[in-house]
């Protein structure tokens, strides 16, 4: 298979060419034409927008599936089909700070979804992110206070049994409480990608131990002590060490106003940032819950779930219907098109934030991140209003 | 009179050469040397630092005299004789919160000392700081609440009825006080430059009154509403908006901790970046007073002020004496030093910030600011520990 078109972002540069697939890899990226093809494996999407797939390591549901509500392998592999359709390639399943036996049974059925999964079943699952439970409570933000819990490398093993460690890709922690240095180095020592979230840690306490492992901050200014003058907290660290990322997700300018996140841009420049969704696949809620900071309230309903805006609006969605639930969340690509509009970023910007260093981030640049020779064919086609045309998975087409 | 030296600081570049002083005013810079001179009106630094002379917006008192403890005109020509010392060659003496009448006597004395000076007695005398009495109690910091009112053109004219308006250079106030907008408006008709400080402002506010003339913040972080994600504050809209000025106050480290310091010079770049002392001539208070971020008791005792540690140590200075007085206070040289310690900046930074940037804020640029022709001769050398050698007022030698 041959995509053709004027617009394909690679990480140097833009080119007017094309990006041949074999095996759902890409064996030829240039510009103009193959010396030799057959006509009727050219698919010439013009002067659309060609894109790396976006990689989200951070989501807990996503439409017709929620790993946090339904915590099934079928709620991830609902997850994978979710995702494609909004331009995510490859993401990580993500848990939350719950009871041990808990986080136990859903690795297991992660697992399960990630045996299961094929090109033809929607995006890539590419291990597990743990957000928690080694979390402060003081920042627990929509976590459950009563399951976060002082890290340990004996609870962490405990936990993480149903699996093999090397599909655990990710894990936001609070190094500030007891424990942790310790949890840090064994995670490091396993090449686990390590992030500062729902944490009190002050400047000086960051300092003494990113050295051992830590590689960034989980969303951004939420779930975090704060930038002040005299003590720059989580926020502040994120914003002084270069070599620390920032992940951003959901931008709706609800949870973080654009203007902090373009002051964090200029301050980092793009290659420490990376964006994710955190979306939770709200529509698959267990009990009637009000959501704060969207003024809904979402009562379940069988197959079916019932938002009762704080407005007295009522809407009735299917939640096996993708287009139903498509808005109930921000998903990735609106967040990519709420921050090209709000932040000023280029689809150039977009490829390193969303797919480039996201794959660095969890260390699958080799195969994933980009759109180069011998990785795989994770590809995006955008149309001028930046609608998704087409996602590609290991080169097999979703829509 | 023909200054030489190896590294005289212009605003272009640092260059090996001279500066040519008639009548007060810098007449040739140049490298080598003048075409035609005496050997007896030269005088060579060797490879000693030529700086502009520090300008200083932003000062309550220092070492021998105190504007805010002694209120006279003598307290505002010790002031300069004290600030020369420390590579001060111009200044804007400041008032705080007080009753009107208070201000209005301050300002009458103010305006003797100016029409006093000479660049015999010391740095120059620009005009008049008045740092409120328009700004808002929630960030009074150490001004006197009962004097914090809502800004009024009426008040605002009768407390500067003693002296000419065009006397008044600089305004600190909180924009979000009733009044303010229309206060603003009549000081940026008189060319007077407005700071925010001590204020509750938040982004949306500056955003929309910025723009009537609004130059900067005072106290940059200190006396301000804070950052946060979802209301960006003033120290927000001072980091996102280039446009707009921030002004540090003596840099121990203690205030504002260095990084909170590097993180605004990296966003903001240096050009809109000012430097002060907010000194206030501790030594000049009339009651005993503690300090509680030096942690000392001042007592005062005639000619003399005690200073009572929290450590039990006990000091007896006399409050007539420079040098006596010099480290009861950071001033403006140990702050440009540690600047240049704790934040990496070089001598060209230090020129940009003390006086380029200053002279610039007020609209003195014309005259004072930097090393150039047809300025005036407000010049200072230093040796290669940073300790000053010599302060040039108009051409005029200090120590």
């Amino acid at each position: 298979m041959i995509i053709k078109s004027t617009n394909i972002y690679t990480p140097l540069r833009k080119i007017d060419g094309y990006i041949k697939i074999e095996n759902g890899q890409i064996v030829e990226v240039a510009a103009g034409l193959p010396a030799d093809y057959e006509e009727n494996e050219l698919i010439d999407y013009g002067d659309q927008t060609i894109l790396p797939g976006f990689i989200d390591l951070h989501t807990h549901g996503f439409a017709t599936g929620s790993f946090t509500h339904q915590q099934t392998a079928d709620s991830v592999t609902e997850m994978s089909k979710s995702l494609a359709k909004v331009g995510v390639t490859s993401f990580l399943p993500s848990t939350g700070a719950d009871a041990i036996s808990t986080i136990q049974n859903m690795l297991a059925e992660a697992d399960q979804a990630m045996k299961d999964w094929t090109p033809n079943t929607g995006a890539e699952i590419l291990g597990i992110h743990l957000e928690g439970p080694f979390i402060n409570k003081e920042y627990k933000g929509m976590q459950k206070e009563e399951h976060c819990i002082d890290p340990s490398v004996e609870v962490f093993e405990e936990m993480i049994e149903p699996i093999s460690i090397d599909k655990i890709k990710l894990m936001t922690l609070a190094p500030e409480l007891p424990g942790a240095l310790e949890l840090i180095q064994h995670l490091n020592r396993h090449r686990i990608q390590v992030s500062i979230g729902h944490s009190a840690a002050n400047f000086d306490e960051i300092k003494e131990m990113k050295d051992y492992g830590i590689g960034g901050v989980t969303h951004m200014f939420s779930g975090m002590k704060g930038f002040h003058h005299r003590e720059l907290g989580v926020a502040g660290a994120a914003l002084y060490f270069n070599d620390l990322y920032s992940e951003f997700s959901k931008q709706t300018g609800l949870t973080v106003l654009p203007e902090a996140i373009d002051i964090t841009f200029r301050i980092k420049g793009l290659d420490r940032i990376t964006l994710c969704t955190d979306t939770v696949g709200l529509a698959h809620i267990k009990e009637p819950t009000y959501h704060y900071i969207r003024q809904i309230t979402f009562i379940p309903d069988g197959d079916y779930v019932i938002l009762k805006h704080d407005d007295g609006t009522e809407e009735r969605l299917n939640k096996k219907s993708f287009d139903d639930l498509l808005d109930v969340e921000v998903g990735y690509l609106e967040s990519v098109q709420n921050l090209m509009q709000n932040n000023d970023l280029d689809f150039a910007d977009i490829a390193k934030i969303a797919s480039e260093n996201t794959a660095k981030y969890i260390d699958i640049y080799d195969r994933k991140g980009s759109i180069e020779v011998n990785k795989d064919a994770d590809i995006i086609v955008l149309d001028k209003d930046k609608k998704l045309v087409q996602t590609y998975i290991q080169g097999t087409p979703q829509l």
